[in-house]
């Protein structure tokens, strides 16, 4: 279990999973291990979901964090896997909002057994986690948790009600992504920081990471939607956009383009018509007026912010994980 | 407050919904005062259809078993709100993966604000009983409503896997009702033995007075469906073959009917066809076969091992009316 003073080998996120394997495969078989639904239909839905390579970020942080205040325990497997099934329900629950057919490279659960199916196995997972996080007996992380999930459909509700409207304030969505990503991250840094039976003020400063962290990562991946390279990342660009959602890009464009580019713009958001064409465009036009650039620095001062909330902690290699994790949270090739 | 010896004046529900006037007021006030979302159109929707007429038959249950064990405080509001809470969220998910368009004679939550709204405004409602149950600090009663929320998931997954299927054994089919519909209704009757601090024993008896209830419930509401006046109940008959769902009178029908009559229900259910001809034509010859018979003496045989469960409690108005209220979970005009 590492620990300790700063190993001076973490430079990036390679070293950090490398430092936290065995951890990391501890998690994973807790993971499965929790995969015991006597309906066989459930466990497979969930494994096809599970196993389609996502990175563990929500139990990962949360085992850092404990190891950050000084957790030497095993629990932190457990709390970790069953906010990865709660991310796992939110996702299923997500594809059939947003009409997915692609999460990942790998066709969605709803693209394979429907989405009557995977409304009900979202379900079973959130089940299935309150369930067994009340088994912690442990009022903190039963608050802090339920708060999140709260918070996390809240979020959804707010982004499906501005759906199409592009006149969104900036501030809106910035509510809209602090709940519906922000709060679970936050939650996991929290419920690590609870393990430890850390103080109330490490406790917040962890809370506050992981909202920095979180806002951070959710503007650079809407980012991404309009810069990175489609089959890299299992889906295409400007799904957003096609989707109707005006993320921080859009909305600085839309801001910034002339008068004919913006009822364009808006229009393609109402109708729901977007070519490759207009998406081309559009892209363009982002670079030119630097709204990509724009929603990248914002996303790069809330990394800094977090960065910050880490300074009341003394160096230790969890610390330089988070710093490393954090960072990567906003990089290109995540 | 009634508690103390029988009350002669409770007869039929009528008679129950009256002596417990204030306190059913109580809890609709705590439903209502629950719906506080930021997110307004999240209290919209949840209100669309908490207001549609639902019976509360899961906070009554709890609040009648509090009682029966001598509780005496006012927790019970808030609890039952919170088991309506999750009981309207499962409504709204159900509306989803049936396709319905009309509940209690309006129009589903999904035909007035779609799908997505639907799904979603379901997630926070569960959320919201999650966050508000932790509230409690009783473990107890975590792990009865944890519990409870996973084998309805399990439930609803089972019967969608058996969905068109009409070779599901009739214990396959008491095991989906029992889970989807029977498992909240025995945790709503623990948790009000749970208030109440009564023993293991009178809480294990609740549980299973509710089980019983739950199943005679579900079995008598399939049954209706091909018995009821279709207006009254706001929803046309036969629609669980429509959709492919195989229930008891179906099964015993199923069983017991001509191998073409066989072939064609069958027909019917794979293809998803079904004219006002076939369905009339089916429940004559459920009615000549005792199906509806059949069905309607098995949800009685458990109400009356419900009846069988309150025989440890003494007398009092709360255990003549959970007895009254048993009796009227099976009758028609509920």
């Amino acid at each position: 279990m590492p620990q300790g003073p700063i190993t001076s080998t973490i430079n990036n996120m390679a070293d950090v999973w490398e430092v936290y394997r065995d951890e990391l495969e501890g998690m994973e078989r807790q993971i499965r291990a929790n995969l015991d639904s006597s309906v066989a239909l459930v466990n497979t839905v969930a494994a096809h979901i599970l196993s389609s390579g996502g990175k563990r970020i929500r139990p990962f942080l949360l085992l850092l964090s404990a190891r950050l205040c000084g957790y030497t325990g095993r629990d932190h497997h457990q709390l970790g896997s069953l906010v990865e099934f709660i991310h796992t329900a939110s996702l299923l629950h997500d594809d059939v909002v947003d009409d997915a057919d692609i999460r990942r490279g790998r066709r969605t659960a709803r693209k394979v057994w429907g989405n009557q199916i995977s409304i009900l196995v979202g379900d079973y997972l959130y089940s299935k986690a309150f369930c067994q996080v009340v088994d912690f007996r442990n009022h903190g992380i039963n608050d802090v948790l339920g708060e999140a999930c709260k918070k996390m459909a809240e979020g959804e509700v707010l982004q499906l009600y501005y759906n199409g409207n592009p006149s969104m304030p900036e501030a809106d969505y910035i509510k809209i992504v602090e709940h519906k990503t922000a709060g679970l991250i936050a939650a996991s840094c929290r419920m690590g920081a609870i393990l430890a039976d850390a103080s109330e003020a490490q406790q917040d400063a962890l809370f506050r990471f992981g909202q920095h962290l979180g806002i951070a990562f959710q503007v650079a991946d809407d980012t991404l939607d309009y810069t990175a390279n489609g089959e890299r990342l299992g889906k295409t660009l400007g799904q957003d956009l096609r989707q109707g959602k005006a993320t921080l890009p859009l909305l600085h464009l839309l801001q910034h383009c002339s008068k004919q580019d913006r009822q364009m713009i808006i229009d393609r958001m109402e109708t729901r018509t977007l070519t490759e064409e207009d998406l081309g465009r559009f892209i363009r036009l982002m670079e030119e007026l630097g709204s990509i650039t724009y929603a990248m620095d914002r996303a790069r001062s809330y990394i800094a912010a977090a960065q910050q909330d880490l300074n009341q902690f003394e160096d230790s290699t969890a610390k330089r994980a988070l710093s490393v994790t954090a960072d990567y949270m906003v990089t290109r090739d995540r």
